[in-house]
């Protein structure tokens, strides 16, 4: 189940976070570029180049990060070129041990879900082959249960995982989410269908291959839901440059320091282009900016007292 | 203003209908497998054979439907290849006349939202062309206003537009949109939003380029929202397969026998392999099931007492 496989990385590599491989040209530095005019780049070179910084950055990180998370706007902007670069992203990561996150919040119903899910988790009818063959995709829940369980259905076929959206680490996220219904707000709500929704895919550590996603930057949220999830893995952006640091996550976490990944993108893969490591090569700053990361996690895991286990439940 | 592009061919065609291409290789007639071997057809053949296929339903029906969706679910389904077949298609449709809405239920946040919406609508920066460009793409809500406004800008730049959900055609619809707040549903909540995000998008007959998704399921909380939403335009699924028929999308319409465009897809392009034109080939029989829901649709809006006016607004 690949809930387990994804918390016996973790913890192999004592390290909760995803790499957020959010790439766009914009991102990649300078020496890559060179011998491309910006007048004349077209989705072709665009979906090589990317491809190119994304392996490069895999190599560079593959021994300290369990996991990439891939947000697949960034792919879809370079039309079939670019979803190519994510299918060969997708791909590579995984021949390295690394489990992957398509970021891809997708939604709908029926036989159109069931697409969804096999085109991300499933394999494809008549073709029998994966088209984009991630272990986990984000799902959001707004057309209810028509819209999350086919996705259900296909994990328990193809032991893989998803993260629907409970409560996003953007400032608009209580436009809806936060609505009181009677006594408490929608995110809850969402949770617990969550909760049901993934109540026969648990695992070895009690967790859920149907997780939730939960933002760092809501860490009074996030410790409730903690409290009433417990069996629902959270995925936890807002980190980095969204401004939640190691101290905002915590409220996520179990007592043996487990129950969440968090996600960074440009704060590691830009971190060539500023801050503390601007300038440097860009896989010496992302190398540096994840074990930051990493040193900020763990310690803050130590600092509350819930230090992650060292050894994995067999 | 895409929106009034929209609505003038509706008029022109007089036929508010959405020819829903929600293609996979299991809809295509024996006579375009017939080279092929089951078990061993690859995904660039699958985004081949669909491209044909769509291809020769545009040229059958372009005379008669004023609009294409696609739901990319289905083209993703097939991998870059089918992301290949997905904007080749969009690409054959305007070349034909046709308005083109991504059906794809994109959602995410800042810059991330942003390039979907460039994927979508806009051009992608340094390469400056449109990876898929559609002039609508469909949007899910629950992230809020950061979740749309982006969309809304590169609306406002590139005169094209989203489509809302508010109120979905699936039986678990109300899970979380009838969800009582206060003394009305969440669906009504969102229409609210959907008629302010799209207030500065308003064209000449009224109508936003910020429309919302209405299913024709639902045609009492259809007839709520037209009254309570009357510059939103709807995009209505539901039709046909699903189960609602032209009595049950009046009520989404305007005395002027405008207001929406009802989508039907395997009722049309499916019509060859079940139902009343079964064993026909599967032009004749698509281009008969859309006469069909053509007359039905017209013919109810003349029995409610809203035929739709003959002559564009200039």
């Amino acid at each position: 189940m690949v809930i387990d496989t994804l918390i016996d990385k973790i913890i192999e590599k004592q390290n909760p976070t995803a790499l957020g491989l959010d790439t766009r040209l914009e991102y990649l530095p300078d020496e890559m570029m060179a011998d491309y005019d910006p007048d004349d780049i077209d989705y072709k070179d665009a979906g090589k180049l990317i491809l190119e910084f994304n392996k490069a950055l895999i190599d560079e990180l593959k021994d300290i990060v369990p996991c990439i998370k891939v947000q697949i706007a960034y792919y879809e902007m370079y039309g079939h070129h670019g979803m190519k670069a994510y299918y060969k992203t997708v791909d590579y990561a995984k021949k390295k041990g690394l489990t992957v996150i398509a970021d891809a919040k997708r939604n709908d119903i029926g036989a159109t879900c069931t697409a969804y899910a096999n085109a991300y988790l499933g394999t494809t009818p008549i073709i029998n082959k994966n088209a984009f063959d991630a272990d986990f995709v984000t799902v959001t829940p707004y057309l209810g249960s028509d819209g999350v369980i086919p996705f259900i259905d296909v994990c328990k076929e193809s032991g893989k995982g998803i993260f629907v959206l409970v409560k996003t680490s953007n400032p608009s996220s209580g436009e809806l989410q936060d609505i009181m219904v009677d006594t408490k707000p929608l995110y809850e709500i969402v949770g617990q269908k969550v909760a049901e929704w993934g109540s026969g895919l648990i695992g070895r550590y009690g967790y859920s291959s149907c997780g939730a996603v939960v933002g760092a930057t809501y860490s009074g949220q996030a410790k409730s839901l903690r409290r009433q999830l417990p069996q629902v893995f959270f995925l936890i952006p807002g980190y980095g440059a969204q401004g939640a640091s190691g101290k905002d996550i915590v409220s996520s976490f179990d007592e043996r320091g487990l129950g969440g990944i968090v996600n960074a993108s440009r704060s590691i893969i830009c971190a060539h282009k500023k801050g503390k490591y601007e300038g440097m090569n860009f896989l010496k700053a992302a190398r540096a900016a994840a074990l930051d990361m990493q040193a900020d996690i763990v310690n803050s895991l130590e600092e509350a007292g819930i230090p992650m286990i060292k050894e994995e439940v067999k």
